[in-house]
């Protein structure tokens, strides 16, 4: 007999990532930093004690919460720190949307998004993304008209990297009549010259919930981490109700804290990887790849000419190279690349070159 | 303007026992093992490379639902990895229970299922345990006629510490016509000679989901990892399409694995804690306090004379001695004393002996 729940039999699981790959495989397909974490999060790796293992963690992550506070500028009570940013966006669907009301999202956009509120009972309100993937007009007044209880926008954009401005942003959470959830999982590889910074916004909307994540920008995907923010109220029933009681580990913590001490370590790595986007980006468009300005670790690349992107996809796995390929409308001809160091990136460029000649 | 679901504006937080505490505080009240997790833990958490702290982690912990089915008896599929054991509880109810359906459980138990229960907007089915906290004949029947999709049955019972029998289990597992979650956190503290083994019950009831957690029996409670055992047919939803796709980190994944292929050490912290429950229990029993014989790793004791069980908590707190109280009928005049080292065992009773003199 089947016992769960009817829209839990009809749905299918999200589809993450391949991750198994032997250590030569070039893997360009999650959008992983193609570099180590801070030597200083080693460091508090060794550090733990077995009595930190033996005992419950912190509950509240109160230590990696105040120094995120200082760094960004907000107060503590204004920030939650989730196990990955994945869990921001359930703790979300939980708290701020009655089960069954709509969840509004941009299409295309992550993938896991239409997955969480199908487990929710919740139909998704769908509106398309403009000719640059860009976020049309009237966005916010056919979220408010479909009577949605909670928006997702990720931005930068996933999975073309293009940045919605700060003007547009609050203009969307001024409109809306209710929670807008920011995805920023990407907002580390923004370039400095843009001077992007919308966490301002939390000050003048009630209504506005940050997703930060250190799986990218840190280095430390395989930790789970990440935090929300936003103005007191709206952290405040994630903080103190509806997140699991202990749902960060004393290892995650810890670490995460160590990464954000050495943000300056990050940061250089986020130099690198959008030098490296630069290039990466002109040399596909030499390919003849249409590639849309991304200020995010990874292109979305078109691609040119006879080959289908899963050929392409098939031919780049084959000679050891994974990126990721959504087979979805407006996707389902391109490939979505990440940024690697320099040398993964030159492997990916020459086998590409040849596959596309 | 408050954005959080009616129901979540109206109920209260899980209150977790308190965690800080200093070095030199003796914690007896939140059921940590007082021994440190294995040597062979701490070498697998030392052999962390950066490389895989950067990647995502493997996200069906495959590795470990390997080693655990083989330890176990069972098959891979029919072991889901959770972080913690209170994941397990959460996505038990996202599973099974349509959102406002009622969740059963026995009353007084785990304090958690409740807040659980009211997120889901699921009102509580409780029916009171017997005179020594047992499961009275009548539980599935009422369990059906209230239309519960899910039963949350914690054996050993918290906060009591009594073993509930194989053939109780599978009477109720047969009787219920919805599923059956034992929770099975405290069971690897039950006496051996009792040979208590419910897994076999996996393979004749397709509603049974049991309940395991590093945390108590192997010193990894600052980890979070657990796992629910069950009939594939039951795990695979919670396997595939419930969980977060990457619920478990890679530290989480390679510490459990460690400290299950290690079993024979946690084995021996086991047997030290039987040792010391039987001792404790007779020691308190000498103080005047009823104390239920416990196959678990902590006592409930009733405060005798005139001393509340909140005095008694106050007085042994000041003299840095951490245990927990419950402010909830039949267990308001008791404490729930966890079974400590020896030594702190020992600084327990020679107190407690003093503020019930």
């Amino acid at each position: 007999m089947a016992y769960e729940r009817e829209s839990i039999q009809r749905m299918s699981g999200y589809v993450p990532g391949k991750q198994p790959a032997s250590p030569t495989t070039v893997k360009l397909n999650t959008n992983e930093n193609p570099y180590a974490p801070s030597p200083a999060v080693m460091r508090a790796l060794h550090g733990i004690e077995p009595d930190s293992l033996r005992r419950y963690p912190e509950p509240m992550s109160l230590a990696f919460r105040e120094l995120a506070a200082q760094t960004h500028g907000v107060g503590a009570n204004e920030i939650v720190a989730v196990n990955g940013g994945d869990e921001l966006l359930r703790l979300a669907i939980t708290t701020f949307v009655e089960p069954g009301r709509p969840i509004g999202m941009l299409e295309p956009s992550y993938s896991l998004y239409p997955v969480l509120a199908q487990i929710h009972n919740s139909p998704i309100i769908g509106v398309a993304a403009g000719q640059g993937f860009g976020v049309p007009e009237d966005f916010a007044a056919r979220m408010n008209q479909a009577g949605v209880a909670l928006t997702f926008l990720v931005n930068p954009h996933a999975p073309s990297g293009l940045l919605t401005s700060k003007a547009a942003i609050a203009k969307i959470a001024r409109e809306l009549n209710s929670v807008l959830l920011v995805d920023e999982a990407y907002v580390d590889f923004v370039d400095p010259e843009r001077a992007h910074d919308l966490l301002p916004l939390l000050r003048e909307h009630d209504n506005i919930l940050f997703l930060r994540t250190m799986s990218k920008g840190y280095s430390l995907a395989g930790l789970r981490f990440g935090y929300g923010m936003g103005c007191a109220s709206l952290i405040a029933p994630l903080l103190e109700k509806t997140r699991d009681s202990y749902n960060v580990d004393v290892v995650a913590q810890r670490l995460a804290q160590a990464a954000m001490a050495d943000r300056g370590y990050a940061q250089d790595t986020w130099r690198r990887v959008r030098e490296e986007r630069t290039r990466v980006r002109a040399a596909l468009l030499a390919l003849g790849c249409l590639v849309p300005e991304s200020q995010s670790n990874f292109l979305l690349a078109q691609v040119p000419g006879d080959k289908s992107a899963p050929q392409a996809l098939a031919a780049l796995e084959a000679g050891g190279i994974l990126v990721r390929y959504f087979p979805a409308p407006r996707l389902d001809t391109a490939l979505r690349i990440t940024i690697g160091s320099p040398e993964q990136n030159d492997k990916l460029l020459s086998l590409l070159g040849v596959i596309l000649r």
